[in-house]
């Protein structure tokens, strides 16, 4: 483990700006701005064309369709603490500050070549975004996203630095990310925004491929593409480095060719529990928290994709790869059995509970939808109208650590 | 146990209109109504003078004082999912619905004669009150705070009630809630709002005061005035009824005189234990969850009131009832080490976390002032000013299940 502070890219700090291009968008209106509260907001990527529906929640309507996002695939959004801000994360490496309440961008800049997701630090005052091409991190302020850091990772070849993957905020205004080439981890501690404090934790493992953080915001899990297992690290430890646990893990055990390697962000912890989806398996993984040791092996419709817990950790629900993606399936955590099957239509990707968890939402991108269903009783209740949606996200995410 | 439907008071549905005393208040705008995000907002009660500040989380600021509130001892606010409305419940029984968009009080009724707090359901349209007088819970419409179901508690003598305590909502849609006189706990089911299906355990344990839930919603929990231990409902089996838990917790092991009977809603679960409030001693005890076995029991500076847990667990904040009220600690909830101790000044009566944990806000009556703490340095980062303020609710609680 090394503790030091960030190698910055030579004169990084005084090009910063000239090296962003800022699209000083025209932002027309499309709508008027809103006098209304912003818990119950969200945004749907619509990863085909470019756009973004902003849809309420309450009333399970859209209100709004933003486009000239860039390349949404993997697109993913944050909060600012309020509720009022999306900060969008494009593939192409636009970074979009987008206004729900009046329904426009507010700010648009591309901030690397190949963008694979970000996060919003603790105190909501930094956007950091984690970049394949140039390797490394960008942080952002997240009132007028301009540069606050620029992290490269470590250098592979003549100018070329490791992707940077599954990048998460933590408690203590941290940062964590894996560097996909190299096989480390990085702890980015940004209390002071000028002088980013990094730990640099080597070997974790081979080509950490994405990773999660656990919702107290604790454990920090990458996924290796490399080897079987997963990297762990305690963040409350990171003194004792990283360590290798569910070592049967990967794609040693697959029996079937794997369609899509699994989303670690869809992990559930229940029930103190984690269930985790298997690669290559029809089976949901049941693994004891804390000893991180495999306790059962729950039997399913395909190859799991996302896995995960409704806010109180009674159900898991399940959607899965091709050709299976069309169907999700819903597990009760106490008894590990199958308690639903629901067959919401092709290209299902991506689900999001409401924070109570009394509703989820989830794509199906061939249907041009979005369905809503009471958890409780599994009634479909509701259908909106999307172009290939893809991921859902929730204002409420502002209110949590690690989303 | 009972699972029955509710005995609605005679001719309760027809005469709740004129049951209900609704003071059309003439709603004066404090200020212009904002176009704003509303989830770094807030309320403070200001308990002497039957006022709320309107607090901006962000901006550590006041954004207006809502006056004529009634009686505020007491008194605690739940939001509404958009995080634009308060529903404040007051100790003489007023119910208001306060708009902190506009600054003004969009509805007021009194709904009961004596009152001990509220909640709202899982999907926020209904607004449920636990009363002392008369004895039971009143639900109403979170729209316009029209009764919906007016549900008596056990009868304990002519023409009374038992009292009801520890009201929170669950998941499911439920509301459970404790009732003092008769030893009972209540699972209200508001699947269908016209229908509620109650579900009665009955001799749960003498005189419960006071109750919570854990954050999954899964564990309810009572205090016992009339005896030693908790009684507690594992939520996923109400049919095994209520056990008794941490059976030597209470008066019985009282070595000084008990000033004040701690807070339950101010346990805090982290690191897979809980941390609770002794009773008349200067401790904070530690129990695992699960078995809910004592494990250890901490030494602190008075007679805890709040145990309050920072939202990724690693931080547990005291408060203390009089004659030590003028000071708050931190333990290390891994080390369980007192780590800080902060003489903030007498009146020290309730604290708040922001939502992802880097702040805390604790109100100080004696010093009409609200400090605001930052968690990581225990540097004093701001001071509100405040008149002998006490609860301090924000409104990212909207998000989280059971507060």
């Amino acid at each position: 483990m090394n503790a030091t502070k960030p190698s910055l890219r030579p004169s990084a700090l005084f090009s910063a700006a000239a090296l962003i291009t800022l699209l000083a968008l025209t932002t027309t209106a499309t709508a008027e701005c809103q006098i209304r509260g912003t818990g119950d907001l969200g945004t749907i990527i619509e990863r085909a064309t470019g756009s973004v529906l902003i849809v309420d929640r309450t009333r399970k309507e859209r209100l709004a369709r933003i486009e000239g996002l860039g390349d949404l695939s993997h697109a993913s959004a944050v909060y600012s603490p309020d509720g009022r801000y999306a900060y969008l994360f494009a593939r192409d490496g636009g970074l979009s500050k987008i206004d729900l309440l009046c329904g426009r961008i507010e700010k648009r800049i591309i901030q690397g070549g190949n963008s694979i997701g970000g996060a919003i630090s603790q105190d909501g005052k930094l956007i950091a975004v984690s970049n394949y091409e140039p390797g490394g991190v960008k942080i952002f302020a997240a009132s007028d996203l301009t540069l606050v850091a620029d992290i490269p990772s470590t250098a592979i070849a003549e100018g070329k630095n490791a992707k940077t993957v599954g990048l998460v905020d933590a408690p203590n205004q941290q940062f964590v990310v894996s560097l996909y080439d190299s096989g480390e981890i990085w702890i980015i501690d940004m209390l002071n925004p000028q002088q980013p404090k990094i730990t640099q934790l080597k070997n974790i493992g081979k080509l950490p491929y994405d990773a999660l953080i656990t919702p107290d915001g604790r454990y920090y899990i990458s996924g290796l593409f490399g080897q079987d297992g997963l990297a762990m690290v305690d963040l409350w430890h990171p003194e004792a480095g990283s360590q290798t646990i569910l070592a049967g893990y990967g794609k040693g055990e697959a029996q079937l060719p794997v369609y899509k390697m699994p989303h670690l962000e869809g992990w559930a912890i229940a029930n103190d529990h984690a269930f985790l989806p298997a690669i290559g398996h029809h089976q949901v993984l049941v693994a004891a928290t804390g000893s991180w040791q495999q306790r059962a092996a729950i039997e399913v419709h395909g190859q799991p994709v996302f896995v995960m817990a409704r806010p109180d950790g009674r159900q898991i629900w399940v959607n899965f790869a091709l050709p299976d993606n069309d169907t999700v399936q819903v597990i009760d955590s106490e008894t590990r059995q199958v308690i639903k099957t629901l067959k919401t239509g092709k290209g299902t990707l991506h689900m999001e509970f409401s924070p109570r968890g009394e509703e989820i939402w989830i794509s199906v991108r061939d249907s041009d939808a979005v369905q809503i269903y009471d958890t409780r009783t599994f009634a479909l209740k509701a259908t909106i109208a999307a172009k290939s949606p893809s991921g859902i996200f929730f204002t409420s995410r502002a209110q949590q650590i690690g989303l």
